[in-house]
């Protein structure tokens, strides 16, 4: 059995999964990063104990976390966490002082989530993997041969930072172009709205308003209840989702593209659309192709793979 | 001491190389593909015995072959090279039987010369590398912890074909917006040439009378003139190169990125402005970077790196 550790921007949650990645029990906590460092530690290392006492596990031989932002491996940091607000946080030593000298492994929250779908999700049986997460950002990770790519400074991974478009729109990070500023949750959402805008008759504005919001779904929606304006929306994003995504089979050519987040819940039709633009697109090659394939473990994703990062006795 | 075949659409050199990388030996023939797989095996297996007869080596234990195309390494087999004109063409076999039985390794070209320049050449001393050189496309190989990623297919390192601009230029592989459609030699000429056109009066246009065409060299020769024209098209020619390689360094952060080919020529001032953009766009981390290395062994990569594929006695 392992004990993962999600450590997020608002919540924590630590988890004990059997040797299939199935979760035996899990203890949830607010993260209130604002408390400072020490104080975060101490919840964590108080849910692992609840997550210990609930399973009757007397004695673990570690712990993973995964985190967000970058990690130095070496000396077990948070180099720098924005949504935590730590810089330089020596978080392996703390968490490890809090629970009595126990050995714990940091790693990137994507990454960790990458490893969980490799081992126990969408991509496992598959050699190498790419795990794309959809969500605010583009999350991801990359599996070679059953390891993590961690790159020389452990940033490895950062698929969401490709440029897709030269002198694009403004990405977060302050590029333009970047994949994540056309293929994310929030680059849907906001193709969405600007196409409702120029085309007020579209089923999109109803779907929107009896749903409360624009969504991820609100283009797929409509598109699905034929209306013109909603496809012509639902099909470009999947252009430039395929795009990246055929960026990275051209490059990694891995065995598998496991992809995960909101919009991934569109399915089966969704995965072959994207599949058949990638079959389309990548460099010509006919001995085999990447699989595109929709991750299965939801928000367990990062719990999981945390856990999968050391073995609980 | 190593042999590797260089097989190219236009000349086949074969060359015998000790442990350092050194060549000792080489031998080259016009490859004439229009002969068939048969009469160029049969050229390759010649110049292998005279590279034998040479260095005197009685005995060798395997030959190392890149060649242009597709591979497909389980069956030997190179499956489309179009400048060879080959199509499913059993080249290991058909080497080793016309060798008397020796063992014959099959390369992708690109991937070759990317393990002769991990080895010997600039990317000596990573361990992890991205070898890129800039012709008339962009070629490219990928080192992971020493070893040569091919990926699901034997495809991957396909770098020159990550889209980076939506809709863009069209690129010889049928698709819009690759980036070998912008940074390779080929794009750098059409953009100097289209400045030309635009600047009658830029200093490209008597550097090119000079030496008879418009190369790669042009701008760059025109830039250190001081002529702005020459300037801008260098300027943003690094900016096409950076965006690239920043793409390049947020998915994998290898240890090393190895620039090849005659652009590469521009040397250590070219290297620092492409090495300034990267470390300025590159997705933030402060635990090191991707250093950017020319390469060093020009032609013979290929040759060299083939050689490596196996040991000779």
């Amino acid at each position: 059995m392992t004990i993962g550790v999600d450590l997020g921007g608002t919540n924590i949650v630590v988890g004990c999964a059997d040797s299939g990645g199935h979760i035996l029990h899990k203890e949830k906590a607010r993260t209130q990063p604002e408390r400072g460092p020490k104080a975060v530690v101490e919840t964590i290392a108080d849910l692992c104990r609840r997550v210990m006492d609930a399973t009757g596990l007397s004695e673990i031989r570690g712990i993973g976390v995964g985190t967000p932002g970058s990690i130095d491996r070496e000396n077990g940091l948070v180099v720098h966490a924005y949504n935590l607000g730590f810089d330089h946080v020596p978080l392996r030593a703390m968490l490890s002082s809090a629970l009595g000298g126990v050995p714990v492994v940091l790693e990137n929250d994507a990454n960790a989530a990458a490893l969980g779908e490799a081992r126990h999700g969408g991509a496992k049986g598959y050699r190498s993997s790419v795990c794309v997460t959809l969500g605010t950002g583009i999350g991801g990770g990359v599996l070679l041969d059953g390891k993590l790519l961690t790159g020389c400074n452990g940033a490895a991974g950062e698929i969401g930072h490709q440029v897709i478009a030269i002198d694009g729109h403004p990405c977060t990070c302050g590029l333009r172009g970047c994949w994540e500023a056309y293929a994310s949750a929030t680059a849907l959402i906001r193709q969405t709205r600007e196409a409702m805008e120029r085309e007020p008759d579209s089923a999109m504005r109803a779907i929107a308003q009896a749903s409360g919001e624009v969504t991820g779904r609100t283009a797929f929606d409509a598109a699905r209840a034929g209306d013109a304006a909603g496809l012509a929306v639902t099909e470009r994003y999947m252009d430039y989702l395929a795009l990246g995504l055929t960026n990275l089979v051209n490059i990694l050519q891995p065995d598998a593209i496991c992809i995960g987040g909101g919009v991934a819940g569109e399915g089966k039709s969704f995965l072959e659309a994207l599949q058949a633009r990638v079959r389309r697109d990548m460099f010509k090659s006919n001995q085999g192709e990447t699989i595109l394939v929709l991750a299965q473990l939801g928000n367990d994703a990062g719990l999981i793979g945390a856990g999968e990062l050391i073995v609980a006795v």
